[in-house]
């Protein structure tokens, strides 16, 4: 296991951990830091079901009252996740983000990437000692740049007061209550404390990590292969290809996640290469799904349009492709998927010259 | 990248490389490379195809008189990758291993790991120039080592005249003719041209390694655990604990493979993690299906009957396990399944302490 160590930009601390075990607070004490969620799609609605297994009150922050009120009257959200029940009594919905940013201490981010801009330009309050957990993986069309950026440039919300969800973790699985891993990514250790006692149940393993940074570009990135993994499929590649892909995604992944933040991170962990595997093999993924109508001949806007869901792939592939060219990277695959996406190339015929450049 | 360096005990050549970039031979001139295989399973049967795309005639030793006379009659194999045709001009069919040997100047073992010893202890003719290339990827029961120090140990093959076939490459996806990659690993560069130009067609990308340990070792360890990743399956874990899981394989995998075999490498390259991929991820994996079963509630004697088809996992764990006991190795994912496997540990149980240990 290689270890991160201390990064300067992230803190000053001269403890240095990647995997940081912990040990679960008493829930009397969990149920005392006040916690809420901003966003009412699915993961949003996985993390306030793993929430509610640990605080008595958790704090909700949906669109609108059509959404509110459907949660409050038949105890579920009304669009996804609707085998999820809540008790009323557990919740404290609004669509108020003042409200709720002044009601708790921890605030977890779980918007789509392009309307959280939307929900945080209304705040208005005081949020200097609050915690932002971005559980977001996808970029901030305002400013073209990852969560964290965005809150630290935007908001002044420095990184000891920031952390990152990541991990292989779909939604559907967490309704279900399969057991799942999170990687909670933090500067401060005593973040990390919160976080772990708060997320950690019978069906939530959680580790810690101080990678911020390389767990929001992992999450992000890990979008864009699995739409390249959906066209791949769709186009009639079998198996023994998305093998190839995934193998040398995870390694165009390394080389990204060296040039944006080079700390010496295992891209192998769950949080990097698993996070990746459930993306791209899973039939949940709407990433891979967007890519798979993509492959099997739709326009990308009839593609997008079909879909009920937002694919982050799709915004992703745009940012990562040129971050990758300003810092001249080699990464064919985000270069292929970026052309099909973005300057309607014909996928089968730009697949058949990324096959050439795989190994 | 990085690159493989020289290793004393495979060769005295000063070039080095993990991947070299090779230009396909003219046909005529592969067509003169005599060629065959022995086994009769569907890889086998996949390498026919695979040759034939390339060879004139192609040698292939069966297993006996019902399935030479079928594959003669019918121009398919009878009992494997029945859809696969072959043009009775381009196969040489036989049930002796001494005809094959003698007339080829490359040998292909394709047999599952269990019948190699039968098939090479009636070899008799001068085998002392001649290339075996191992597809096999199992542990030889009679020594409980790999084949390539089996057919040095035992025959007197040197490294030289040794390759190994890796690589993500479902024999049912090649009958397909859906687009896969193979690693063939050697130790002399020249043995890497000729076999590059043998493999590689419209529907075989061929890439050269020269980590022959490596490679089969690799190959031997995926084996075990898509077994596990199948008992995990069976047991009712879902899309976000297989990733988990196979991400902390490839972790161990590395560890096992630097304590066995210790040269710089990519466990990242397709012929590694690719490799462990289409094993652990697919249907058509036997290993897999293997531990779906067990996970399901059979027990591992009736699982076995079960199948038709062999599953290498369950004898490579055995021999893994030992190996990593002596080499006093962390590898808590083969010791969980060697336990289900030969300590008739109960899977449920197993996993649950399993889970706690990955992250």
């Amino acid at each position: 296991m290689r270890k991160i160590p201390v990064c300067s930009e992230l803190l000053n601390s001269t403890k240095v951990f990647l995997i940081m075990t912990k040990k679960k607070a008493p829930k009397s004490q969990t149920q005392n830091i006040p916690v809420g969620v901003v966003g009412s799609g699915s993961f949003a609605t996985a993390i306030v079901k793993m929430l509610v297994e640990n605080s008595k009150l958790v704090h909700w922050c949906v669109r609108n009252e059509y959404v509110k009120g459907a949660i409050e009257q038949r105890g579920h959200n009304p669009n996804y996740l609707t085998s999820v029940s809540f008790d009323q009594k557990n919740l404290k919905v609004t669509t108020d983000i003042n409200e709720l940013v002044s009601a708790c201490e921890v605030v977890v981010l779980a918007t789509p990437s392009i309307y959280l801009s939307d929900a945080m330009d209304k705040m208005t309050c005081d949020y200097g000692d609050k915690i932002f957990v971005s559980a977001i993986k996808g970029i901030v069309p305002k400013v073209n740049d990852v969560v964290a950026h965005y809150l630290r440039d935007e908001f002044k919300i420095g990184f000891r007061n920031q952390a990152v969800i990541a991990g292989p973790c779909h939604a559907e699985e967490v309704a279900m209550e399969r057991l799942s891993y999170l990687t909670i990514a933090v500067a401060e250790e005593e973040v990390a404390d919160k976080l772990f006692s708060l997320f950690s149940s019978d069906f939530i393993n959680v580790h810690c990590s101080r990678d911020i940074l390389g767990n929001e570009y992992s999450a992000i990135l890990k979008n864009i292969y699995a739409v390249g993994a959906g066209i791949s499929s769709g186009l009639g590649y079998g198996d023994n290809f998305t093998a190839v892909f995934v193998s040398n995604a995870v390694r165009e992944m390394e080389i990204f996640l060296e040039a944006v933040y080079e700390v010496p991170r295992d891209v192998n962990e769950s949080a990097y290469l698993g996070d990746l595997l459930v993306t791209a093999y899973s039939l949940f993924s709407r990433n891979r799904n967007l890519g798979n109508l993509i492959g099997k001949g739709y326009t990308v806007k009839s593609a997008i349009q079909s879909m009920n869901m937002i694919a982050e792939g799709y915004y992703a592939a745009d940012s990562v492709y040129h971050t990758a060219k300003s810092k001249q990277l080699k990464t064919p695959i985000v270069d292929t998927i970026y052309g099909i996406l973005y300057k309607e190339k014909n996928a089968e015929t730009e697949f058949k010259k990324l096959t050439l450049l795989l190994n």
